[in-house]
């Protein structure tokens, strides 16, 4: 459902929790006339300046709630192209809910989230791809995603994408003349032209779904997963790692970052560990339920850490146990492997009989001990995918990179109808599928529930 | 230690977290100028207007760290009385940091807690108690320590200082006038006329002082504690008035409150349970030590929640451990009293021999069943101070407090000396002393080491 865009709405759109000031964000035709019921300025006049910040007081009745800075944004100037207000105040959880009391008993409703970013979407201020990018933008975490981020929200996707919908356009339109003409039998282009159209534009939508592998990792971080027989030493291992990351803070006073969420940022590098919750609670998971979900996180992941312990002597055992996950995890072929052999501190003598799989990287660690973890950290940071989408442009959505996938089918079966002569109009309709797909990824063409579902992952006062 | 004020500061002005907008706060004499380095906008001139909102990016080199609004404040005409700027960007922490970064390189320093509030008292925006005031207001959890906050900040508690200092100085001037011709043995003034002002000046003090027990109780809440036998259901009681508590958000999406920190509200008052954690605790305690910490607790609080096990059939008992909690808290005579009963579920027939106990408020409860509860609640709002400061002023600091005490005492050493009629200079210095006091409440008075430990204690960007 998407909500009553005639209504006013706000929102706090500052981090929640007590601060020196928060700041309310309210949009809708009336706000600045609700808001003159509440706010008082000496300087304010009936028509308030664009932009300027008025010092004044938020009244309830005669009673002062709060000394505030109010500025009144107008249509269409606004982020939301409709008149907008902000009220920073003072941080206080009581203050807040003072004035939003006032706000609602002055007629605004509280916003959903994402509805400014989904008002400036329908006003027309920004493109889909753009509005979902500022939302990134506020999600990034490290350099590469905030890259990305921002070269999609100033529209480098954006007007790819129009580029490729401008010649599919025309092709289409091709198609679509010579259907006129049909009984006439009138050739307008050359078939063989208009096949290698097709097929460079496939190339073209295909270039882009690709990138979504590194757009993924650039947004979530690498995912790395940490296998292992009982008792290795996986969660050692990972809170090691983890508890190493969490003593780097920024050194400036009064940076916070949220909860780390088990990514360590290594270099310009996030490395997200799959699943680590399960590995936490490995010890208490029933055996072939762990086993199994080992196999799957290490089938979803870029990099493997097979865990050893360092203290078994038999090479054969252990080239034994690789041999069951290249069986059991799905693509290990295509995987990153890191063998890591756990608790050099125990160990007498290196297992014996290694030398055939040396094919793989090889640390020794002990993670009890902190030793050879900087060797470790090597070893992934060598592994890496890129950190940096570079100049091209990278999909990073899972919603865009369906729609490109679908884009894709849908040309390689117009590539395929033109193959076999087969007739116009099939060819036709599959190129308008593939407009389809693409005017919904700009949002040149939605409805309501693709509107709700993008922008209801919004945060709220965005 | 002060900081050095001729430095230009930042701080980050919101609530720590992600957002969907962050504020940077900036002062300093060349804040704008270094601000003109990092960031661009196509409307801002090399002078931009006061308090005018423009938006462009951040720049480092040639890359765009974020779009953002900045708004440029002319001294003295800002928060501090210095040039200060804001820039509102997006609320993500590596934003955030990246910012904060390029405004180190810029030469700025981050700013210590509260030195934004120091600046402006230095430079005259405001006196030390309205400082302190906008420190409370951030903190404010309800309507009261709201409106006592609100009331000290608009200068009602400085303006009677004000009004008590002129009419200390006269009367100290007296005084002194009096010193210089005393070898003529003239006197000025009516003795006892002189003593009466000095009389009615400690009356005021003492007034003053006085209503710190209902200020202290209207910024942090009613102290509470519930003491009793190790097994008769203290903490279970705590955690069901607590946990029903936690239920009550706010309905307004986006609201968010700190944690209550062991604090109940119920209609306008706050209840504070003391050493709660200690309740917690109390399985673990070492049985001697948990009972001196009960009585001690007890004898700092306002209200005492005497909890007994409804199964005790022996009501002597009960009537002896009361007799024991009276000889153990100080001040028991002062204090609230609900006795309560708890495990009204395996209650088979209430304790005999009572009545003699019906002085104090009793009530019967279940804790485990929430049975009850409700009016154990409304016992406890029969038992609150006030929970308006009303029209007069309420001090609710201890600093504040303290200094009144010590200003009160000097009074009274002063009418001491008129009447023992000793010598004028002797009084004239205690006079001074008081002044001496009021000053230092209202900054006119203040040095490094006060300053220091009031604005340290300040949140961070304000």
């Amino acid at each position: 459902m998407i909500p009553d865009l005639r209504e006013n709405i706000f929102a706090i759109s500052t981090a929640p929790g007590t601060g020196a000031v928060a700041i309310l964000r309210l949009s809708g035709t009336e706000s600045h006339q609700k808001v003159f019921g509440i706010f008082r300025s000496k300087n304010l006049r009936e028509k308030p300046d664009h932009a300027q910040m008025y010092y004044g007081e938020i009244f309830e009745g005669e009673e002062i709630v709060d000394r505030v800075l109010s500025v009144f944004f107008h249509a269409p100037k606004s982020y939301t192209g409709e008149n907008m207000t902000e009220i920073h105040c003072h941080g206080s959880a009581y203050i807040l809910d003072r004035i939003m009391q006032l706000l609602v008993n002055a007629g605004f409703r509280a916003a959903e989230p994402g509805e400014f970013s989904m008002r400036a979407f329908l006003n027309g201020k920004m493109d889909l791809l753009q509005a979902e990018a500022v939302n990134d933008l506020v999600l990034s975490q490290d350099k590469g995603s905030h890259k990305m981020a921002m070269k999609q929200m100033r529209g480098h996707f954006s007007k790819r994408l129009s580029e490729l919908r401008k010649e599919l356009i025309d092709l289409t339109a091709l198609f679509e003349l010579e259907l006129d003409f049909a009984e006439e039998d009138v050739e307008f282009a050359n078939r063989d032209k208009m096949l290698s159209n097709v097929i460079s534009l496939k190339e073209e939508v295909d270039k882009l779904a690709e990138s979504f592998k590194l757009g993924n990792v650039l947004k979530h971080g690498i995912p790395v997963a940490i296998i292992g027989e009982p008792n290795v030493g996986k969660s050692t291992l990972l809170n090691k790692l983890l508890g190493e990351e969490r003593a780097i803070v920024s050194e400036i006073p009064g940076t916070t970052r949220d909860s780390i969420e088990d990514t360590i940022h290594l270099g310009q590098h996030s490395f997200r560990f799959i699943d680590t919750a399960g590995l936490r609670e490995s010890r208490d998971a029933i055996e072939s339920i762990g086993v199994q979900r080992s196999y799957e996180k290490a089938s979803q992941s870029h990099l493997i850490l097979l865990l050893f312990d360092a203290t078994e002597k038999n090479g054969d055992l252990i080239k034994a146990k690789i041999e069951d996950f290249k069986i059991n995890i799905k693509n290990f072929e295509q995987k990153k492997i890191i063998l890591v052999f756990n608790k050099t501190d125990l160990m007498v003598e290196a297992p014996s009989g290694l030398k055939e799989i040396l094919e793989y990287d090889c640390v020794f660690i002990s993670a009890k001990r902190n030793e050879n973890l900087e060797e470790l950290k090597q070893h992934l940071l060598n592994n890496t995918i890129g950190n940096d989408p570079g100049q091209d442009i990278v999909v990073s959505n899972v919603r865009h990179y369906e729609a490109l996938k679908a884009s894709s089918k849908a040309l390689e079966q117009s590539a395929e109808h033109i193959r076999m002569q087969l007739p116009n109009d099939l060819t036709a309709s599959h190129l308008r599928e593939v407009l389809h797909h693409i005017g919904n990824l700009t949002g040149e063409i939605s409805n309501e529930e693709i509107l709700s579902s993008i922008f209801g992952n919004f945060c709220i006062g965005k």
